[in-house]
C-alpha cells in the first residue's frame, strides 16, 4: 500500500472547511448566512458578464499564451498608468489562475527548499501552507498593535536574530488579510529598501489593493523594480469564482516564472481573461461596490464592541472583522461550528490567520450584503446573550 | 538583488513556447496552422456553453468547495456507472483545475523530495517538469517498439536495478502523448499489481480516454481501487481553455488532497464546473468530433509516409501523430522553427516529449479541422522537397 506524503501534513485551510459545512446546511434547507470566505456577494461587473457572453457566442475557448493574453497585459499597463501614473512595460506583467497560481509560481521561482521567508503573523493561511508544502522555512513574524500590525526593517532584523536564520524572502500583504492593516508609503519604502540591500526578494500582495477605507494604499511597484508584486480579480473586481489575477515582476524573472507556469498551469482560464480585460474598464460600478462595503464596515464599528466582539486589529482595508471572541471561549474552532450550527452564521476561526493567538480570535468577512451583515450581527448579539 | 531559485530550471514547455511564436505570427496577419498544441479546433459542447450562458445570466460566479461542486462529482460517478459499469463513490472524486492541477495535487500528496518516480519517455513534458520543480527524482523509462511503447512491471524492475533507487510512483498515461499508445486491460492490470505489491503509488492519467482508434480502453480503476487516476475535459470533451479536470482517489488519500487543495487553488473556476456538468451528457457530438479525428487521421496515416515523415510509434489513440524527422535533420527544435517562419505550420519538438530521442522527432496534433490538416500537409510535403 503507497504512503501518504509528508509535505501533504499541512493544516487546512479552516475557511474552506467552514465554506464547505454552510454549502452542506444551505443545501439542507438552513438560511445561513456567510461570513467565513473572502467573497463579494456582488456579482462580477456588469462589463465583464457581457464580455463573456459575447466570446461564448464566437466559438472556442482555448489555450493562451501561458502568461496570458497580450490583450489582458495591455489593460493592465494601462491601469497602472490611470490609477498610479506608472509607465509598466507589459512584458513585465504575468496573467494567473488567481493570485493563488501567482504565489506558486513565485515561491518556486524564487525560493529553494529550505530557504527562510517572513511572513506577517496573523496572516492568510496560504502562505504558510503552499510555503509548507514546497519545502520552505516559515518564518512568521508576530504582528500586533505595537508595530501598527505590519512588518518592518526592524521586526525582520530581530526574528532572523532571534531565529539565527538568513532571510530570503519578505511576504506582505497590504491592505492585509486577516487584520485589514494598510502599510502606507513610508512603510513600504522602508520594506523594500531593506530587502533590497539584503539581497531578499520582496513580494508585495495587492490583492486588496482598490478596498482601503483609511489610511494611503501604495503600490510596490511606485517606489521599486525589483517588488514582486501579486493581485487578482477576486476582490475589488468581485471575480473570486473565475479565478483570474496577476504579477508584475522584475524583467529578469519573467521568463523562469514563464517556463514554470508553461507547465504547472499551461494557461489561465480564457473566457477569464476575456472577462477580465472588461473589468478594469468597471471602476464606476466597483467602486459603488466598494461603498457597500464602507457602509458593512460603520455597522461593524458600531456593533461590535456593543456585542462583545471587539476588533482586535485595524479595519482599515480589506473587508474583514477580524475580532477578539476571548470573553466567550478560548477555542474560536470550536466557536464557530457551533455558530453555524445553532445560528447559521458562518465565521472563520482565528487557527487559519494565527497558530497561537487565534484560538482567542474570529474573522468574519463583510464583503455580503448589508441586510446579511446586519441580521447576522443580530443573531451573533442575540446568540451571545 | 535577490537571485533566481535552481528549481525554477525547468526546460521550457517547447510546445507552449511554439503556440506563443504561432500566436504572434497569426496576429502579425500570417496564415498560421497551428499543430502544436494538443488543442481540439471543435468549441465546447453546445450543451456546456448553453449552461455557462445560463449561468452567467443568473449571477455570481463563486467559489466552491476546493474538491468542486457535488453537481460534477455525481456527474462523473453518473459517467463511471454508464461508460465503466463502475460503482464510483462521489467523495472519491475530486475537480480540479485542469489536469495540470491534479498532477500537481497528486505530486505534492503522494510524493516528498527526493522521492523517485517512474514515467516513460517520450512522454508529456509537464510529468518531468512539475517532478522536477517539486524535488523528486524523475525516473525516465525508454519505453519503444520493442515494449509496445509502454511500461511494464520488468521494464519497471529493470530500471530500478539500474539507477539503484525503489520507485515511489509510476506514472501511465494510456492513450499516451506523444506516442498515441493504448495500454490494454492487461498490460494495465499487471502494471497496477506490480505497484500493489510494491507499496508503489499508481497513477493512471486517463485525460485521452474517448479518443481510442485501435485497441481496448481501460480504466485503472475497472481494476483496483488504489490507483490514482486523473482526467480531464480538455481533450474528448474539448474545453482546454476552460482549465477543469478531476481525479478518482483511494478514499485515504482524499483528505490530504483537499487539504493541498485549499490553500494552493482555493477552488477550480465555477463556471467551467458548470460548464463540464452540461458536457457529461454531450457524448453524440462529441464521437461526432471523435469521427473527425479519425478522418484527419487516416489521411496522416496515409500521407505522412509518403512526405518522408513515417510515424514513429503506434497513433492508435489521443490525437497525435508523433513522426521520424531523422531524414532531414538531427535538430528537430531548428527544424520546427523553420518550419513555422517559413511556411507558417506549427508543431513541436521532440526534445518537449524526449530529451534523448527528440532532436530526431516531431509530434503534431490533428486535432484541427480535415482542411487545416490536409493544407498542413500539403505545405509540408512541398516543404521539404
Amino acid at each position: 500500500m503507497f504512503s501518504i506524503s509528508k509535505r501533504s501534513e499541512v493544516e487546512p485551510f479552516h475557511a474552506m472547511d467552514v465554506l464547505a459545512e454552510a454549502t452542506k446546511r444551505r443545501a439542507g434547507g438552513h438560511p445561513v448566512i456567510s461570513m467565513a470566505v473572502g467573497q463579494p456577494s456582488h456579482p462580477a461587473p456588469h462589463a465583464a458578464l457581457e464580455a463573456a457572453r459575447t466570446a461564448l457566442a464566437e466559438g472556442r475557448i482555448g489555450y493562451t499564451d501561458a502568461l496570458g493574453t497580450a490583450r489582458l497585459k495591455h489593460a493592465l499597463a494601462w491601469h497602472y498608468r490611470d490609477r498610479h501614473g506608472l509607465e509598466i512595460d507589459p512584458v513585465r506583467i504575468a496573467i494567473t489562475t488567481g493570485s493563488s497560481a501567482a504565489f506558486n509560481l513565485a515561491f518556486l521561482s524564487l525560493f529553494d527548499a529550505g530557504d527562510a521567508v517572513a511572513i506577517a503573523r496573523p496572516g492568510y493561511p496560504a502562505y504558510r501552507n503552499i510555503l509548507g508544502a514546497l519545502g520552505l522555512d516559515v518564518v512568521e513574524v508576530p504582528v500586533t498593535s505595537e508595530t501598527h500590525f505590519t512588518l518592518t526593517p526592524e521586526s525582520l532584523e530581530a526574528i532572523q536574530k532571534e531565529k539565527g536564520v538568513k532571510l530570503k524572502g519578505v511576504l506582505l500583504a497590504s491592505p492585509a488579510n486577516p487584520t485589514g492593516t494598510v502599510t502606507g508609503r513610508e512603510g513600504l519604502k522602508a520594506l523594500a529598501a531593506y530587502c533590497d540591500a539584503n539581497d531578499i526578494a520582496f513580494i508585495s500582495d495587492e490583492i486588496y489593493h482598490g478596498l482601503t477605507f483609511a489610511g494611503e494604499e501604495t503600490s510596490a511597484l511606485e517606489l521599486t523594480d525589483e517588488a514582486i508584486v501579486i493581485n487578482s480579480f477576486s476582490k475589488y473586481y468581485c471575480m473570486t469564482g473565475w479565478r483570474i489575477g496577476w504579477m508584475v515582476l522584475p524583467e529578469r524573472l519573467v521568463r523562469p516564472i514563464e517556463r514554470v507556469a508553461q507547465s504547472l498551469y499551461i494557461s489561465p482560464p480564457e473566457l477569464s481573461q476575456i472577462a477580465a480585460t472588461a473589468a478594469l474598464g468597471a471602476s464606476e460600478e466597483l467602486d459603488r461596490v466598494k461603498a457597500s462595503y464602507a457602509t458593512n464596515r460603520d455597522l461593524l464599528l458600531d456593533r461590535l464592541p456593543k456585542i462583545g466582539l471587539a476588533p482586535a486589529s485595524p479595519m482599515d482595508g480589506a473587508f474583514y472583522a477580524y475580532v477578539d471572541v476571548s470573553r466567550f471561549t478560548n477555542d474560536s474552532m470550536d466557536f464557530a461550528r457551533r455558530m453555524l450550527a445553532e445560528i447559521n452564521v458562518a465565521a472563520t476561526p482565528g487557527l487559519d490567520f494565527d497558530p497561537v493567538e487565534g484560538p482567542r480570535t474570529l474573522r468574519m468577512s463583510y464583503a455580503g450584503s448589508r441586510a446579511e451583515i446586519a441580521e447576522a450581527v443580530e443573531r451573533i448579539g442575540d446568540w451571545l446573550k
